[in-house]
């Protein structure tokens, strides 16, 4: 008899309470949603979301949550789904780096949806918030860590994020055990994406869809509409299609214990977080550099990993700068930042940087830790200058502080609201603990 | 480089006529939203619809589409997912032989939908009927014919399905190529499912879930959010990620001019179509039969996958029975009958049934074919009675013909409609060729 993590998820699920999470995880809590709000702030007028907000506006339901950043609103799924591609479009938000799951966006934007409809405290709230991060990286966990085989082509946040979010929004819903079952059933039944949307606007589709399917699990099961109580380890079941020799135990050892809200980093800068430790190392150099046209020839070491995901060579567009490592080097050398203005049209096009990205030779080396990347700049003068890396900004090591955060959401809220709400949201995310009404208080600022 | 199938399914979905359609493939579009509107008028008032419709009644947009069998109506999105968990609720609607894929529930639930809300003419709707089945069972093929390795716990419907739906309904929302590419890509981003929720109202929700994920898709294309052009065939793509060793060339050889929708058969009995042989060789054995309490034992001989697929001995409801290979011979050796009265909870608990259950042994064997069965009573009498099928109704070689799929329509039409109102629909979608406005025409006769 394989171990039953369905129901064990479940029961924890129902039986999870605020009051006894450690503090550094409920600390997280507030900082995931902080940092999810901003970036959902941030990317809510890019293209992509005009596209899908027609297409809701035709196809979503009465006016129960608000859609961040547009002028209606809609139903509880469709908001979620809207509000987790604004927070993922320009690839800002965040990475639980064992696995490299995106877990805060489909929280944030399912659970902030579900409480407009569903009167939720602030603690229920950030409780709920820590739980579908928390299930979602142990699932993710699951089917990456070893000794499980992983197809490394399966979006791994499309998999595991509509299970976490399921278990959450049945909290908030209070589901029992077993309707809790059916929800992970559900919600493990439209667990789906693959990488090769990357550089896309499906590849931010991906994320919303995952949020959707947590909030569609639960509002069905919550009607009684039932599963297997074994989706998960079953034969023929989750873990079955999408890996083989997994542990199962990576699921449920040390749930309420340890907690894996201490292994997601939040993004410093808006591309895929492989090339983080690349970014570092170029703004290192840069600031070594008398001058960015002093710049002949530039190489760069890292993992595979890095090429694997990130290894397009000309990005035509925003989308696709975030996973092209030899953009982020030729922007970052030559703004000497890496913030959103280096994701923009202009700075894609921009000749120079084209020609610098021409020349940027990226080195895959095993040897090289997913954390670490070396740059070696080879000046027009013949000198050399050559930065290691092996602690990025983000890493779990030297993880963005507060005031970073608090610098990072005024940028991105900024772009839609005036500094006045925008101050007024941060103090609210900030003391989420204590609010009585998570939806009403946080969307009247939002309004 | 490897063969553009994304590209080469989009041109074709954008090209096609139903005046190129040979008569054979036109008569079976017919016949299939025939035989799907029947079981969506059988099954719609099952309890896993009323748990789905109350959530749907909920999150559900606008009154753009019929939800039969209900008093309401909704989006097209949420009609199509729940037209589409009744047809199948029943395990009565259809299989396409080579894949056992069921692609006519989300064809005949999803463009049935979107022809409510986009005028579409009879010509122009069983043209998508047949796309919508033709691109699903050719990527079925991909995935599960030789060479291809394919992990059996996922469901192949779950996968292939959302790419039929979505072509067809981009062809009736008149994508270009390019739209219909991302059309692709966006639906195979939602393909999903996988075994284990079998037996469960989940199992249902699945077809339900990828005819709403073809509409998705191809309603966010025709907004303009676009996808790789690639999804299918490129490296980290939908062939990569759920197979192995595929040969891309099934999706498109022949495109036009061989046909899937010949292959696929409609069901005569309301279950797992791997059990169809042995019921076959049942109902023979019971006409032999001088009374079914002459029944001492039962043994079956069977193709493994029958086990595999349909193996649980003690089913405890109506969705549990039709996988359970042992209640059909049961239930059948004794009502000499096996139709949806055999799925009935009365016939499940029926004690006679139960015992005879569990006498029955099933030996699987892999000498004997998918569209096989041996099946040998002992009667009291010590006498011997067997049947040997090889062609069962509903194989290729044994269609059911018109008066057959007529027969099955009215007796599931007529739990819902008064018989005038059967006859009349009836007629309409026999004559479906010839309607001006699909959606107009056949919602009227429904409401």
């Amino acid at each position: 008899m394989r171990r039953e993590i369905t129901r064990e998820i479940a029961r924890y699920a129902v039986e999870t309470k605020f009051d006894r999470l450690p503090d550094n995880v409920r600390i997280e809590a507030v900082r995931s949603f902080l940092n999810w709000i901003g970036c959902a702030l941030g990317g809510c007028r890019e293209p992509a979301l005009r596209f899908a907000a027609a297409y809701v506006a035709e196809t979503g339901a009465g006016a129960q949550a608000t859609v961040i950043g547009h002028n209606f609103r809609t139903d509880v799924a469709s908001a979620a789904f809207l509000n987790c591609i604004s927070s993922s479009i320009l690839a800002f938000d965040d990475a639980h780096l064992p696995t490299v799951t995106h877990p805060s966006g489909p929280a944030g934007a399912g659970l902030f949806a579900l409480s407009e409809r569903t009167s939720v405290s602030g603690e229920e709230f950030l409780n709920a918030v820590s739980l579908a991060i928390e299930v979602t990286c142990r699932i993710s966990n699951v089917l990456l860590l070893e000794p499980s085989q992983f197809n490394i082509g399966f979006y791994v946040t499309g998999l595991t994020a509509p299970i976490g979010v399921a278990v959450a929004a049945g909290r908030l819903l209070k589901l029992d055990e077993r309707a809790m079952t059916w929800a992970i059933g559900l919600a493990a039944s439209q667990s789906s994406g693959f990488r090769a949307t990357h550089g896309t606007m499906t590849a931010h589709f991906r994320p919303g869809h995952a949020t959707r399917a947590g909030l569609v699990a639960a509002l069905l099961a919550a009607k009684g509409f039932d599963s297997s109580e074994n989706s998960l380890e079953g034969d023929k079941g989750f873990v079955d299609v999408f890996s083989s020799d997994a542990d199962l135990n990576r699921a449920v050892d040390g749930l309420g214990e340890r907690f894996e809200a201490l292994l997601n980093a939040y993004k410093p800068y808006p591309c895929g977080i492989v090339i983080h430790p690349t970014i570092d190392a170029c703004l290192d150099v840069r600031e070594k550099l008398g001058s960015p046209e002093q710049v002949a020839d530039v190489s760069v070491r890292v993992n595979p990993l890095t090429l694997r995901l990130t290894g397009l060579r000309e990005p035509k567009n925003s989308l696709e700068s975030h996973v092209s490592v030899y953009h982020w080097v030729a922007a970052t050398l030559l703004s000497g930042r890496a913030g959103l203005s280096e994701t923009q049209q202009d700075c894609i096009d921009d000749p120079q940087v084209a020609a610098l990205r021409r020349r940027v030779q990226a080195i895959p080396d095993p040897a090289i830790d997913k954390d670490e990347a070396i740059v070696e700049v080879t000046c027009r003068d013949g000198s050399i200058l050559r930065s290691h890396v092996t602690e990025p900004r983000g890493s779990i090591t030297r993880p963005m502080n507060d005031a970073e955060l608090d610098t990072k959401f005024r940028d991105q809220a900024n772009f839609v609201l005036a500094p006045e709400r925008t101050e007024k949201l941060l103090c609210a995310c900030r003391g989420a603990a204590s609010l009585q009404d998570v939806g009403t208080e946080i969307s009247a600022i939002l309004a």
